[in-house]
C-alpha cells in the first residue's frame, strides 16, 4: 500500500485531465520540467496517479499516491505536499487524505484526547459544557467572577475569547485571577473546571508566557492553528504538556469556497488531529455561520474515527447556539462532544451559576434520551426531500423526451445530450457543441431553447438570417461580433441579434464559452458569409 | 484618524447591509449579543462602520475602523481582527488595510529589505536573478555543483526547493556542501551568491537547525508563512538575524477564490511585509498559475510603497517563466525585483554557468531599455479592449431601449430596470421583481425574455394559462410546483410548463431566487387559482 493517498476535486475537460493529473504530481513533488527528471527520481518522488474519476462533465476526482520519503515524518512537509503550490491552482480542492500506519507512526496526534480530558474534567457519559470569557474590556476581577460562577454552576471548560489580546502583564493578571477563582470553586465542587487562556503574544514572549502559565497549574491553552502555524502550535502545546484547544480564527478561508482549499472535515477534523489538537472548535449550523450539519457531522467523525495509535479528540461545535438547540445537538453529535456556548449562556438568566446549572441539566436530560447510533442516522439529514426526475440515473432516461424539469449538472442537462454543431459547412466553424433543450420534443412552444458551447479557440459560422437571435451567456466569456461591433460578453450578458445582421461568436480564451440561444421555431436558413 | 481601517467586499441585499456591517463589527471585536455590551466597552472596542459603498446590486464595500487597543501591537491579533471568525463568512473578502503611523510603529517590518539585500548581494541597477535547488532526489554533491555553477555564472540568490524535506542530517549535509561551494565561487567572482535553505523541520528541532545554519555563515532562510505561521516565521528570522524569503506554499487558498479570503496584494504584499518578509515569492502570470498581471503589479506596489519606517521589500515573481519573458517582466516590475527562474534556467543550455550568464545579460539588456515609469503605465494592461455599451454609465442610457448587448452586473442589466411584478391580483403573490430584457423595445422577436427575482419567502401567483413557460434558473434555488409535482430547482436547471398546467414558483430560502422566463409574445391572460 502507498503511504499517502491524496484526493482532489478539480475542474478540467476530458482532453485536459490526464495532463493536469501529471502536472499536479510533478508540481507537488519535484517541480521541474519532465525532461530534467532522471528515471530514478521520477519513480521515487513523483506522485503516482492512482485514479481519475469523472464526477460530471468537467469535474473530476484525482487520487495520487506518494511514498513516505516525500514527507519524512514532517508535518510541515505534509501540508506542502497536499496543498503547496497547487493551493494557487483555481478550482482545485483537497477532499481526502489516507495515511498508512507507517506514516501515522511519525505523528503523535492529540496528547490527551477525549479520554485524557475526561479524566481531568472528571466527566463521563455526557457532552462537556464550555464557555468563553468575554466581552473584552471587562476587568480581570470581572472575568474571575465569571469563571467562578460558571465553575460552581458545574461547567467543565472555560476558555478566553480569542479577542482578548493585550500585553504580557494584562495576560498574567487575567489568567492568575481566573485560575485562583477556579481553584476556589474546585473546593466547593470537588472537581476542577479547566481553563484555557488564549496566547496571542509575539514569538519573542512565548517561552516566558508558556512557562509562567504552566507554573500557574493551568492544564491547557487556546491556540489558532491558522494564525500560529500548525506545527508551531503543536510543538508549543507539547513542549509545555498543555491540552490544546484549537480556534478556527483566520482558518475559514481554507474551507469556505466550495471549489478551492480543503474540505471541512479534512481541515477541522483530520489535519487538526494529526497536528495534536485535543479539542477542535468549529461553527455549528444555524448560528452566525454557514457550515451545514453534514459538514459538522463529517468533522466529528474525523475527530473520533479509529486511526492507528492516534487518540480521538473532541469536536467542539460553537457559535450562536441556543438553549433550545441542545436537544438537536445531542442527537447530532453524541456524547463525546464539547458544547461551547457563549452569548446564549450569558444571556440565559441573571445568574451565570444558575444558567450553567440549567444548561447542564438540559444536556444531561437530552443525553439520556439519545440513542448512541443517532449520529450515524443523521448523516444525510440535509439532503433534498423533493422528488425530481434528476433522481433517476441518466442512463434510465430516453435521450430526448419531453420533461418538466431538465436538471443541470455542470453544463449537461438530465435527459439531454450534447451533439456536434451543424453537419454541413464544415469549414465555417470550429469546436462547437449544441444541446437542444426545449422545442425538439413536441413541447408546445413557438421558440426553441438551445445551449451552445465553444471550446478554446473555436467559433461559430459568420452568418446572417432573417430570424433573430437572443443569446444569454452562461459559461465563461467570449467575443460576439454583431455587424461592425465586437463585444466582450460575460456570464448573464444578454445579446440581441437583429434580422439580417451578420454575426459570429468566438472563444479566444482557455476556458469554455457557453451560451443559451433562443430562436423562433419556424425560421429561415442561415446564409454563411 | 483611526489606527486601523479594514475594507471588505461582501454580498448582501440593501435591506441586510446595515445589520451585516454591525454584525461584523461585533463578531470581530467582542463577540457577544449587543444586549450584553456596556456603553463603555461598545465605544472602545466595537469597530465603527466608516462607510458602506454599493458596488453593484448586491455587492458592497464595507469599511471599519478600530483603535490601537484592538491589537496592542500584536501581529497575531491583527490577523484575528482582520479575518478571524469572519474568515468563515461566505462571500466576504478582505480587500484593504490602512494602518496609522502609531500602529506601524509596533511592527519592525523587513529586517533587510531591498537596500539590505542589495548590499549583501553587491548588485545595483538591475533585478536580481534567483534560482532553486531542485529536483529533490539529487545528492548533496549534485546540489553543491548546481550552486557553484549558478554562482560563477553571476547568479545572485539560490534557494532550496520547498520540496526538499528530510531529516536533520540530510539538511546539514546539503546546506554545508552548497555553502562551501558558494564560498569557493565567491573567491572567483569576488562576491557572495546568497543561499536560502528551506527549513521544514518540526518545532522541536528548529532552535538547533537555525543556530547551526547561522554558524555556517548563511545569511537567510526560505520559510512559508502559511505553513510556519506568520508571526512564528517572522520571529525565527529575527531571532537569528536571517534574511527572510517567503514561499507561497499552502497560502494560495487565501487568495484564489474571488469572493472570499484576502486580495492578492494585501496577502503577498502588505501582510508579508508587516510580518518581516524581505523577499515575497508569488507566481508570475503566464506560467502554471492564474494570477493576473494586475494582481502581480499590485503586490509589487505593496512591497515597495512608502509605509512609515518599514523597509521596502523585494517582489519575487516566479513559476514557469521563460528566457523570452524577461523583457516583458523587466517592463512590468522594474529593477527592484527578484526574478526567480527554475526549470527554464536549468533547461536553457547544457551548462548552468553559461545559462546563468545568458539570463543575466538579458536582464541587463532589458533593464537598460526600460523606463523607470513603466510599471505605473502597466497597471491596467489586462483591461478590456473591446468597445461595449457597458462602458457607458447607466444614467446616460434611456431606461429601456433596443440594445445589442445587455451587460450583466449582479442581476441588473445595463439599460434595463427592475420593476414590481404585476400590479393587479395583489394578494396572490409576494416579494417579486421583474426585469423585461428582450421583447418590449421593438425587438423583432416572437417571444419575450424576462428576468424574475423572488426574495426570501416570496412566491408567484398559483396560476394556469394556455401559453407555455420555459424557465431557466439563474440565481439561488427555489421550489417549482408544476401540476402535482414539486421540484427543487437550482441554477441552470431548465423547466417547461405545459399549456393549462397549474404552476407556482416560490423561495423558501434566505437568498434570492432568480430565473429567466421565456414566453410567446402573443399570449392569453393567466387565470389565478
Amino acid at each position: 500500500m502507498s503511504d499517502i493517498l491524496l484526493s482532489y476535486h478539480v475542474r478540467a475537460t476530458a482532453s485536459e485531465i490526464d495532463s493536469l493529473a501529471r502536472k499536479i504530481a510533478i508540481e507537488q513533488s519535484v517541480e521541474v520540467p519532465e525532461a530534467l527528471l532522471s528515471k530514478a527520481i521520477a519513480e521515487r518522488y513523483v506522485g503516482d496517479v492512482e485514479s481519475i474519476r469523472q464526477l460530471s462533465l468537467n469535474q473530476y476526482e484525482l487520487c495520487f499516491s506518494y511514498q513516505y520519503e516525500s514527507v519524512e515524518g514532517q508535518f510541515n512537509q505534509l501540508l506542502n505536499l497536499c496543498l503547496g503550490n497547487i493551493s494557487m491552482y483555481p478550482q482545485l480542492r483537497l477532499v481526502d487524505m489516507q495515511l498508512s500506519d507507517k506514516m501515522l507512526s511519525y505523528f503523535d496526534g492529540p496528547q490527551y484526547g477525549i479520554t485524557g480530558i475526561r479524566r481531568y474534567a472528571q466527566v463521563v457519559g455526557r457532552p462537556l459544557l464550555a464557555t468563553a470569557l468575554k466581552p473584552r474590556g471587562l476587568s480581570a476581577t470581572q472575568f474571575a467572577q465569571m469563571a467562578y460562577e460558571f465553575a460552581v454552576g458545574g461547567g467543565d471548560i472555560i476558555k478566553d475569547d480569542q479577542n482578548l489580546s493585550g500585553h504580557v502583564e494584562q495576560y498574567k493578571q487575567r489568567v492568575h485571577s481566573c485560575q485562583q477563582a477556579l481553584q476556589k470553586a474546585a473546593q466547593i465542587t470537588g472537581r476542577e473546571c479547566l481553563y484555557f487562556p488564549y496566547v496571542s503574544a509575539p514569538y519573542e514572549q512565548l517561552s516566558e508566557i508558556f512557562a509562567w502559565t504552566q507554573q500557574q497549574g493551568i492544564k491547557g491553552v487556546l491556540l489558532a492553528p491558522a494564525i500560529h502555524g500548525f506545527d508551531h502550535a503543536r510543538g508549543l502545546a507539547k513542549a509545555y504538556q498543555m491540552i490544546y484547544m484549537a480556534h478556527p480564527s483566520f482558518g475559514g478561508s481554507y474551507c469556505i469556497s466550495p471549489y478551492e482549499g480543503i474540505s471541512y472535515d479534512l481541515f477541522y477534523g483530520l489535519l487538526y488531529r494529526l497536528a495534536g489538537v485535543d479539542i477542535s472548535i468549529f461553527p455549528n449550523p444555524g448560528g452566525r455561520f454557514n457550515f451545514s450539519q453534514t459538514d459538522c457531522t463529517n468533522i466529528s467523525q474525523r475527530c473520533r474515527a479509529e486511526m492507528a495509535h492516534l487518540k480521538a479528540n473532541f469536536p467542539c461545535p460553537a457559535g450562536g447556539m441556543q438553549f433550545q438547540d441542545i436537544s438537536v445537538m445531542s442527537r447530532n453529535y453524541g456524547q463525546d462532544t464539547v458544547f461551547l456556548l457563549g452569548g446564549s449562556l450569558l444571556q440565559h438568566s441573571g445568574s451565570l451559576k444558575q444558567s450553567t446549572r440549567e444548561f447542564l441539566t438540559e444536556i444531561e436530560r437530552c443525553t439520556n434520551q439519545t440513542q448512541p447510533q443517532a449520529v450515524k442516522n443523521l448523516q444525510h439529514a440535509d439532503s433534498d426531500e423533493h422528488i425530481s426526475s434528476c433522481d433517476m440515473p441518466t442512463q434510465d432516461l430516453p435521450k430526448h423526451r419531453q420533461l418538466d424539469h431538465l436538471c443541470f449538472d455542470n453544463f449537461t442537462w438530465h435527459g439531454r445530450t450534447a451533439e456536434a454543431y451543424k453537419k454541413d459547412n464544415f469549414a465555417s466553424f470550429l469546436a462547437i457543441q449544441r444541446t437542444e433543450l426545449i422545442g425538439k420534443q413536441n413541447e408546445q412552444v413557438n421558440f426553441e431553447l438551445r445551449y451552445f458551447e465553444i471550446q478554446a479557440g473555436g467559433y461559430t459560422s459568420l452568418e446572417k438570417h432573417q430570424h433573430t437571435h437572443v443569446i444569454i451567456i452562461v459559461r465563461g466569456q467570449g467575443l460576439v461580433q454583431i455587424a461592425e461591433q465586437s463585444y466582450h460578453a460575460r456570464v448573464n450578458d444578454v445579446l440581441y441579434i437583429k434580422p439580417n445582421c451578420i454575426h459570429q461568436l468566438s472563444n479566444p480564451h482557455q476556458d469554455e464559452f457557453g451560451f443559451y440561444c433562443i430562436v423562433d421555431k419556424q425560421r429561415d436558413r442561415p446564409q454563411v458569409m
